[in-house]
């Protein structure tokens, strides 16, 4: 793997080259993205049949056949070995409890002149989940995104999961049907996303799409955005793992694996101060990577985007980090309460050897959808929260008005907005009648 | 005003028409963006002070004479009349107040295995706010979007604001002043998003972008989402009242007035199942709209996108109140708590005759940047949430760890990441050491 070192000249242009993750602009496939929506928007369920068909390799004939009934998700769920579903139960039962306990509620406060204000939530209608099918089918990915829905009391959950040849995964099948999804259609890429958006005769319209998806549907769920909002737009994923040097190697090569066997574009980096944990981790992962099923990507990956970083000290790794501002952060130290102060930016983090990264991808309860590429600045992790919207709530009373009024239309006529300080002054000069 | 009858043939087609707030697409203004985003990337201040001599015909010869300093700002707050500077330092402490009511925290809890699962609460470290200026120049807009980051301890505040001729407004320097801005700088239109998404030699580089602007701010917002946050794209401002008839009709016409007088796009609509009442409205915006400072604008407005819309009971009303999912609505009713259970989508409510829009717009508290154009189907208020992160927190110990382990593999093979499952299993079997 790559070796840096904090110290050396030329770590700062080595070290932004390995963060940058800017993704090329690609007009190509913005303007070809623009002219499905525009096609689907404008002829429905009969451009969205001809997209699945063209580009799916979909042998559906009409609209009904893209729908998987009701029936056919809770035979997958039922099928399922009992090992496999007991694991899927456990994870749903954790994802859900860890949604609810960051539940937005109402709230509201009286001033002293017996105003009341506060906010009051309200799920959103109606969520279109985006599943990524075919090679990559991660039912783990239906959980995390239509769970948080479920909790959040969303009316009518819909899915959308694209099937290659028309062949379906049933793990996301069944993945579906014990999320309580209310929908689902076999139909991916930007068609998919511009069903949700604007509904056509049989998909329906919805408020929010989630969901991670090739650059199509991270094209499309950019250029939807403000017709209905969206969570966000992922990147490649990344681990950065910061090492006391008191950690197995073996547990830090392994984690770097889990990173890497993403894709080819995944990133995975170890900062420690102590060269002789960098030198075992390194020797780790020539040891375990031979016997890895995804040697190739792995390797790929590493040599593309990986790095063992060496800082002089625990407090230049967290200041690395907060830099690189994660999407999962593993704190393999012996004393991770210690540092978690320090910490500004990243998506998740794992604290201490015994918590990798693993645990949070599939059953510790947290999210595994959390904000990649340095966006971990200014978002968080998919949850609850982004399917309920705040309502902010005025009520004044006669008394209240009388003191509103006065602040308010004399801000109203400093701005030239003289109807605002009438409609203000109204309440408050006079009782009602 | 145009009247409207929810039982009338026609109904359908003369609301969806009413409430369509669809921009048409703006090629032009997407590509000018563009254009001026990149121009910035690449040459920073000298772009910057290009554009702002060209569009604002501002005189600066170099960008130090584009920042305001302190000092100036300061003494625009000192140099404010009595009466102003009470009512601005009345709204800031309102505005404060809440904002720290919807304050994010830490929170977490263990399972029954002793695994640690929560989220710790990070400030956004640079936030930057967009502040009209020019013509429209609204300190309240100040006061609304510099706040809540302050109250969320966001590090640094930047200020950009449009000084067209190198005119700028003073009452807006006052409410930076009193707001806590940390630097102002006189930029405006795309090239000030350009800057602050991508930081220039002077202008720093900031995570999130929120604050209203024209057609180029928004579309600049739009380009830059994803390099920073943005709190989202807004539209043209609006006011749903549904009334029951028990109001002042004068106290309607008013808060209608309020509304349409910002532009010509705004909207401002009044339902009422009671004949009569909208006869009155109708009589009082005739009497009362010669009166008005700002008639032509109110006219204008009213006659292209107002309306009084009849229904057959207040179920119908609020019926059509989710439809639009209006930024603000007025419930213009005796008790507002009865209907207020059945909102499902709004930005904003204003309970019973004595909480008119105004209060909310200058000193409520609860924020004025608010979702419009239905985009309360899926959004909120601007509020302190915005300058603050949820950071993930997963923290197993060797017991717990055990737990996890075999349900992260179990799931981790089905989907075909072996590395995963090797990474939770290393440490589900043995202790450390």
């Amino acid at each position: 793997m790559r070796r840096l070192d904090n110290s050396e000249a030329g770590f700062e242009a080595a070290f932004e080259r390995l963060i940058d993750r800017e993704t090329p602009a690609q007009a190509d496939v913005d303007a070809r993205v623009a002219a499905i929506i525009a096609d689907v928007r404008a002829r429905g369920d009969a451009a969205v049949l001809e997209y699945t068909r063209e580009l799916d390799r979909h042998p559906a004939r009409e609209m009904a056949a893209l729908e998987v009934p009701h029936t056919r998700l809770k035979a997958a769920l039922d099928a399922m070995p009992g090992a496999q579903r007991a694991a899927l139960e456990a994870a749903a039962e954790r994802i859900t409890q860890f949604a609810e306990s960051q539940k937005l509620t109402d709230h509201s406060y009286a001033d002293a002149h017996g105003n009341r204000l506060g906010q009051v939530v309200r799920p959103i209608e109606r969520a279109g989940i985006y599943a990524p099918g075919g090679k990559a089918a991660y039912p783990s990915s239906v959980l995390m995104n239509a769970l948080p829905a479920r909790v959040a009391g969303v009316g009518q959950v819909v899915m959308v999961s694209p099937a290659p040849e028309g062949v379906v995964n049933d793990w996301v099948l069944a993945a579906a049907a014990l999320a309580g999804v209310d929908r689902f259609f076999t139909v991916g890429g930007a068609q998919a996303v511009a069903a949700l958006a604007w509904g056509t005769e049989t998909i329906p319209g919805v408020d929010k799409i989630v969901g991670p998806g090739n650059a199509y549907v991270a094209a499309a769920k950019r250029q939807v955005f403000g017709r209905v909002g969206i969570e966000s737009v992922a990147g490649p994923s990344e681990v950065l793992i910061l090492a006391d040097g008191t950690g197995d190697p073996d547990w830090a090569a392994l984690d770097l694996f889990a990173q890497a066997e993403h894709d080819e574009d995944a990133r995975a980096l170890l900062v420690s101060p102590d060269a002789a944990h960098l030198d075992a981790v390194a020797a780790a992962v020539e040891r375990l990577l031979p016997d890895q099923p995804r040697r190739a990507i792995i390797e790929a990956s590493l040599a593309r985007h990986g790095a063992l970083i060496q800082v002089a000290d625990m407090a230049e790794a967290v200041a690395l980090s907060n830099r690189i501002a994660p999407e999962h952060l593993e704190l393999a130290v012996d004393a991770p309460g210690e540092l978690l102060d320090d910490i500004r930016h990243a998506g998740a983090v794992f604290m201490g050897h015994y918590s990798p990264e693993a645990f949070g991808d599939y059953c510790a309860g947290p999210n595994h959808v959390l904000p990649t590429g340095r966006t971990a600045r200014f978002s968080s992790a998919l949850g609850v929260y982004d399917f309920q919207k705040r309502l902010s709530i005025v009520e004044a009373g006669a008394p209240g008005a009388a003191r509103l009024a006065p602040v308010a239309a004399e801000l109203a006529r400093g701005e030239g907005l003289h109807a605002h300080a009438a409609s203000a002054e109204a309440r408050g000069g006079r009782d009602r009648g």
